[in-house]
């Protein structure tokens, strides 16, 4: 068993409970849209490569590596947390398949290249720089959530860089920076290709979207199917009890 | 009673049989895409003025005269269609409040100036311009449907040139073009604020979207609810039907 830190505890990342993942209240604990984005992104299953950037405690790489042999590499700029990651992956005995790195997504160039990638994935930053009243109140929490060390172009450019020409880029966002995510994917050629927005019940606008573009790819954009995450009555819908049970 | 040529025909507009509109199956006859957008838009209830930019029978004003006082002007480019449009209007003894002007929207600026409009309406054309064989087939209906006469970008060229500063544009299109309208919205300041998707029934992606921009507007994006057309029966879903029957 790897040594926790601090606040940190072990949770089960999957209901059969084969995986486990660092957590800490205080500086990382992973969301349903992290758990939404490794169902909704499509992955090569036996070989290539995955590129997960603001990986956070490595929730995306690890849900991957049930659905896939590929290579998967995870980002982290922040040092604590970039060690959660790196000890959950021990943990669960992935170093083989499973690398992460600490450091800016804006400087990966130097080390992982450019145009490689088969697949990127991003759960980044989604609200803009916070008030300084905000910012002091918990750094970890707020780099994580706000744009303080890069902004969604700064994702997407990263991105771009990245994943090779034909490959994917999945990204999980908030609704309300929609034209901004379109405007920029385009700026940066990953043609949005799947769109599909969470409702979290009937009668709610949406609140969050997941969205796949293809670098290169042609104009051809696919709305699917809404999903909603609670029934009236708070119990979690079939379709989201099946990602959240089932991963 | 006017006078309906070739092979025109009245029917009745509204499930309350108290509206009438010209309809014609080889020219043109109005779809579900009209009478959704017209219910997606705001308009404003005692006074103001509304334009709606490729009218065809003048589905969309007829519609809106039912729910506002403002003055509507529709603009038509094909002189038949038109004509269906203007003779509807005279039926309907609508005169007072709608009018509709033939002519291309790319030159309405000297006859409706700039600016002036609170709401700007427009269910354009879908397609991409037909090939040759297709073209041939129904002129019609071709300039109604594909972009032969007007593209994607005259189109919120002309919402913008009209639409007063804070004012709305709704359009009806086909979310394989979402991300060139955002693009296009943004490009002519038409800032997207209420995004619709319609599916025609569960499970299926959605094949329509309604939108709303509002012009020099702050970036604010709400995704409202999904509409689903039909039951898995077949019939009319009730929020669909309370659109189609109480309008």
């Amino acid at each position: 068993m790897v040594q926790l830190f601090d606040d940190e505890r072990f949770d089960y990342l999957t209901a059969d409970q084969s995986m486990k993942i660092i957590q800490s209240p205080t500086a990382f604990s992973f969301s349903l849209d992290a758990v939404l984005l490794a169902n909704f992104t499509y992955v090569p299953i036996k070989k290539g490569t995955i590129l997960d950037l603001c990986t956070g405690n490595g929730v995306i790489p690890l849900l991957l590596s049930k659905r896939t042999k590929a290579a998967i590499t995870g980002v982290e700029i922040q040092e604590r947390i970039f060690g959660m990651a790196e000890r959950s992956i021990v943990q669960n005995e992935l170093i083989e398949q499973i690398s992460v790195i600490h450091g800016d997504i804006k400087e990966m160039q130097p080390i992982l290249g450019q145009s490689t990638f088969d697949v990127v994935t991003c759960n980044p930053p989604y609200f803009p720089t916070p008030s300084k009243t905000e910012h002091n109140q918990n750094e970890f929490l707020t780099i994580a959530r706000h744009e303080v060390l890069c902004t969604l172009e700064d994702v997407v450019k990263a991105c771009k860089l990245h994943v090779r020409p034909g490959g994917k880029v999945a990204m999980v966002h908030r609704p309300g920076r929609l034209v901004d995510i379109i405007e920029t994917f385009r700026k940066y050629k990953l043609e949005p290709k799947r769109l599909q927005f969470v409702y979290p019940k009937k009668g709610k606008d949406a609140n969050m979207l997941l969205i796949e573009g293809i670098r290169d790819g042609k104009a051809d954009l696919k709305i699917l199917p809404p999903l909603y995450i609670y029934n009236a009555d708070g119990t979690y819908t079939t379709e989201a009890g099946d990602i959240i049970y089932d991963r």
